[in-house]
């Protein structure tokens, strides 16, 4: 006889906050974090988790939660878990961990999620200077569906995956982190290359130690204080695995992280019902609280055997996947396509991001003729399950990306028809506005200036 | 009774040069390129085309045919096709063509392809300065499937598409697009972002009369001087389509074109077996001749209807299109990952373009495990039936992006397994080279120095 | 604000007793079976429900339990629930029912299944003839997947469904169901169309009051013994659904079932984690307990709208339903044919029961050259999402009827190849067996005799 | 360098008589019909065949050409083909045959089909007692797509497949299938399964010399009139494959059929752009003339290795085949549901055929609501990518039979609504009749008796 149930290893009470948890969360990545609870190699185990703000964002009728959230929160992980074999014997720096989603999903209790764009000033996004004020919006779910009252006519399966699973760096790959993010800040307007008008976001979020949690090191020890003024942010994705946000990191896919650091420490969180290619909205999942189901694989050695440095260290390295079988099936796509020349009509080289960015203004600009405002269409963008892809990438100047999304999930035939059959209906509400909104203006140019 | 077959207009004897076929063929795109046919709205029609070079790439044992291409000749096309209403009134600026494919395939008697590295110093491609040297590999077909004697162990069926599809510009349109990449050859360096060691490439190609065939109009006179001196070459995808090189552009796919100039003026060509997400070697796709199956619908106003301009003027559009019923499909999916941290360990700031080139990098030196060199792999993935995502563009500073190849092309798992079980065959022969290949070293750092 | 998650109107206890559950259950079909709640259109709730038997099947080491299990107490259902509108008003007659399974699965904690071979003297199987003795296999769920020990080199995504969902019959459409049934049992062998072996089991099950349940009804009083008298057995799918054991009725279906009483009293149960098309070996899926979120939505008069009926009256209609979009996706299928001559050679016309029979002997066959018994082969055709098709049925005297399987279930190529690469593992342990096993000899005639 | 196209190796030219083509055809299967070429292991070659009944079928504005058509001709199949290995050594006796599918489709400048419906006293169909007399379609190709003038508004994708592909059977294998099926045609009604409605149609083809063609072997010989009074129809698929009519026997899909004959003396014809699961109405696929790539590996012994006997000898097994990897994807299927109940209302026993045909019959009435004529519907399952399934052959008495059509290849929603967004719309034209068509009376009762 098998044990007929996962055991849980992170019980989650999403009426209490996230530092008073049963289970130590954290919010950092860093080696000394210590393990929860050991796993052992061929085990089915439960970790269930907070959303990513740990409860901030709230299923009420304004934005100002989204508007006004402090970012050095962000995110409350599940872990670390120390992995060992069925001897007992620890992940080594070296091995790969094959990690298996057998299940996952929502918390019972609390279907529902949300989908935000993040002030200007606050966050930003990929199209900030198009959107530069707060919304929200207030997904629930009906089993594999989501819908949400403020972007009426749009239903779909859920491609629900964790935004974040990864292993602890090693103090080394630390140190790497640490150094070029410093440096990419330092740098400052050099390196902008995405349309050149993200200034106003920061361009990396270098350690601190505010908001910081670090499982069961209490805060404001010295332990704490140091691996505080250390640990590496949780929002890009890293050699670690991390934040990749990869949206089929879904039921029955495995992910192959690499192992830094004895025992591996994994972590996860960041649970997403639903996010499009890109999360282009940065709050752009349909967040939620939820459960994973895991299963680990040890590859002794698997670091050196498959996965080749792409950079001066052994440890510049990425993670590798494979897609699970039961993603929600489409068969009729919307294609809208960009190509590296952005909105003054500048012409960019090759440059995927400026290239995306119009595919994505296209397709919202398309689809507000169908009833929606150009927030509905961004938020929805960013959470359903629609495509990015990089079509060419070596016809100069332009590089052509594309945006496909699925016809399926909207209650109307959105393809382009003969007149009089064309656009027409009016979709009522819309997105969730803040208190007192002052509808910020688009911003113009590199300086910040807006538009009078 | 309808018609049994497509009406044929444009025939291609494959044993002519381009400039010999009986229906003119271009290569350039100009409004004042004369149409060869009319078709009408409805009408099921069938055009024939050239491979890209025209023939100047051979089914014979040397890539010296790829190094020393003429670039200044591609890409010949078939048409313009002037698009008439069942009245006979022509398609007007302002309206949406959509262009059904309801067939298409090689060229009988001619069931061949070749996909190429094209030389640093000639053409290069989106890993130059890891592979400078010209190397080709040819492919045969059997039906559905393509197999090449210089990448062993790989069949997979293709997702054939016309590289090129687009209407004529307008002047106007026209003027843009010689301005804006103008003004980028002459900004040069500055706009360098592509791990910024590109710059050996010519950043853009400006109209040249060298070369320049323009349908029935003769060379050498003065109207053939004019519109050579203008006309845009016909490399990258721009706002009427187009080099879009978009892979999944195939049997039973739908593309909606902007009008520009009366009759549309549509114009096709650069056939493509099969091509990976970005044709990363530029000469990327499986490169052949071929014939398409048309039908074409004007939407009348549907410009204004559908498409909102990104940019400073109503011509700042792209097409839109939909995707076609019979893709092939593949179940199980390998994904690599890239974020935007270059070779040299440096951090950039959310450039797709980067992330995407380190995700095709973590690709080759997988892949080249099981028994294949890092060319075979290159040309592989450029065009094999692999899908080049944009998973993550906010999580600062690092862009996701993902490649996932489908295992089933492969007779070999090559999923990554405890050691013992691993890579081990060893794969031969390889792709074909140059006569008195030399080797050239990889580039290092932008100055375009290279390592002794 | 919407509710955050369904409302349980059936807790199950998986520990209690069918008739100790706190909602009642109930296994026979009849309008006068209480409903145990009103559900409203619109509304997401949630239905637990034992598995068929009620707990009467063990994960243990013998198929003691599959052997003498008593047919008379299946299946128990959860419900009957009578379906109102937002009014209050209660479905009609001639209406039509919507329902919506939007989500299901095991219940947490009793993660498991089983799939057995009924003994030929009680209950049998498609393949009776053939496997005359009981067996078991039990079945974990990791997630998704499931495996059985009892069955090595085998795992695979759950298409999980109901086996049953059904609206209760009207006294009238009661009436022809036993009318028909019982004329059946009567007319007996004349009836036997399936390779005439099977005459061992009953032809069909009528009403009887043994073991009989029927929600809060008190045994052994009046109303019900009047009750048990008539109400319908479970086994057969008939007009209102019930065993249609489906497979693709799965997360995201809906299911169009006619409404024949006031409030239409919808009951459902049996849950499988997986069947294949036909559920060979009758206790064929893998069984279990589980959950059901629903949805109903009443289209009035629908009935009359959508379902003509095939048959002398108004009640001789069917179910329709639509597929759901997250069934998992498999690409490469072995395909066995079967036609319509039976095992001895015998001829017959167009009987596609008979080249279903053939095509699964074929395909047991076959796979038992990869290292399986062919009892091992035959549950697992019963229950692996394998798709049973009638393709030809009109090509006298041969119906043709194919049974597919997807490959990847398997951890080894069972694709047919050159010898020396053939089949060649060899697998242990085998299915499950009873104390004392005697081995019952297939049936060879009609007599029911058997081979010595 | 390989051969840059398929040797073609049966060339057809439509505009001439079957038995004028330049490489001899046949209409039976014997295994002293001579082979018209050998073919190589690995070699990819060309097929081209006739339409089944050699152009006898017009597109024109009648159905007297189905009506009257002399079903002794049928099917005219290109070959047989002798194949050898490398070495020259010809398959033998005991190998299995693997011939892959590498391209299909129609042959150029004869792009048009039809489907049709057998008059009640010549040929029938499944549903002969509902729909007696003689209806013919038209339908054109676009490419992948076909569309018919007299069924409006439905346009789908080919599934495109020979409807017969076999090896020539052996002496004994022949007496074996002329011996079940002469008795068959003595026991006669004894046999009668189906409904017990179809008398009228022949029970079995036995072998006659009527319109009998046998390749080079010169008509009125003696030779010619033994072979012609031994050679078997083609009109049941049997154990060397022949007319199974599978539908998804398309592109890339792979047949391993039994070798019985040295040479393997493979044949084909009958080619269906495409063609419903079952075939319903006989000449129910979307006849066409056509051409096959094809491709043979020869598995040696692998008769003995992989096909076990189903019946007294070892003669009695049936091939097996693997699906290709570009059929066309639906992901939104409509699923009609039938029990083994007649349309009397009487109760059979597990019969899937039974099943199947209310299904079918299920499916006609519900699609007629969308108007359409029942007669446009059962030409349109017949021929259109519908999926007939066996989803429950064990719930005694009820077999329960599924037909799944996708919903996209209608150009309106078909699936069930609220009234007032239901079926309203109004079809014309209808199918093809008969030149003073006189509406046969359906049948109703075994005595081949019909309602005044």
């Amino acid at each position: 006889m098998a044990p007929l149930t996962p055991r849980l290893v992170v019980p989650i009470d999403v009426k209490k906050k996230p530092w008073e948890q049963k289970v130590h969360l954290h919010n950092r990545w860093h080696p000394d974090i210590p393990p929860v609870a050991d796993v052992t190699e061929g085990e089915l185990f439960r970790v269930e988790m907070v959303d990513w703000t740990g409860g901030r964002v709230k299923d009420d009728d304004s934005a100002d939660d989204i508007k006004f959230l402090d970012l050095t929160i962000t995110h409350y992980l599940s872990g670390p878990f120390r992995v060992v074999d069925a001897e007992g014997v620890p992940a080594s720096p070296g091995d790969l961990l094959a990690v298996e989603i057998c299940n996952l999903g929502p918390l019972p209790g609390d279907e529902w999620g949300y989908t935000g764009i993040f002030e200007r000033e606050n966050g930003g996004g990929f199209l900030t200077d198009h959107f530069p004020s707060a919304r929200k919006a207030i997904w629930y779910f009906e089993g594999i569906y989501a819908y949400s009252p403020q972007i009426p006519g749009v239903r779909f399966p859920g491609l629900t995956h964790p935004g974040i699973v990864g292993t602890a760096p090693s103090v080394e790959l630390l140190n790497i982190w640490n150094e070029r993010e410093r440096k990419l800040t330092e740098t400052g307007h050099e390196s902008l290359k995405l349309c050149e008008v993200l200034h106003q976001r920061p361009l990396a979020n270098l350690p601190t130690s505010k908001n910081c949690l670090l499982g069961k090191i209490e805060e404001g020890t010295a332990e704490w204080q140091k691996i505080a003024n250390e640990a590496a942010r949780t929002i890009p994705g890293r050699e670690n695995g991390g934040n990749c946000d990869i949206k089929n990191l879904s039921r029955g896919s495995k992910v192959y992280l690499p192992v830094f650091v004895e025992g591996a420490n994994l972590s996860t969180g960041d649970m997403h019902f639903s996010q499009g290619d890109g999360e282009v909205s940065f709050c752009g999942a349909i967040e939620m609280s939820g459960f994973l189901e895991l299963k680990c694989e040890i590859i002794r050695g698997g670091m050196k055997e498959y996965l080749t440095p792409v950079g001066p260290t052994a440890l510049h390295v990425n993670p590798i996947f494979e897609i699970g079988p039961v993603e929600p099936r489409f068969s009729e796509w919307l294609v809208f396509e960009g190509i590296s020349v952005d909105e003054s009509g500048k012409q960019h080289f090759l440059d995927a991001s400026v290239a995306y960015k119009r595919a994505v203004l296209n397709a919202i600009e398309y689809l507000s003729r169908f009833g929606y405002s150009k927030e509905q269409v961004y938020l929805l963008l960013s959470c359903c399950p629609c495509e990015g892809r990089i079509s060419g990438i070596v016809d100069a100047p332009n590089a052509v990306a594309t945006l496909a999304i699925p016809t399926a999930i909207f209650d109307q035939d959105i393809r382009p028809k003969r007149l009089g059959h064309g656009p027409k209906l009016r979709r009522t509400p819309d997105v969730l506005r803040c208190t007192g909104d002052r509808h910020l203006p688009a911003t113009q140019d590199q300086s910040g200036a807006v538009t009078p």
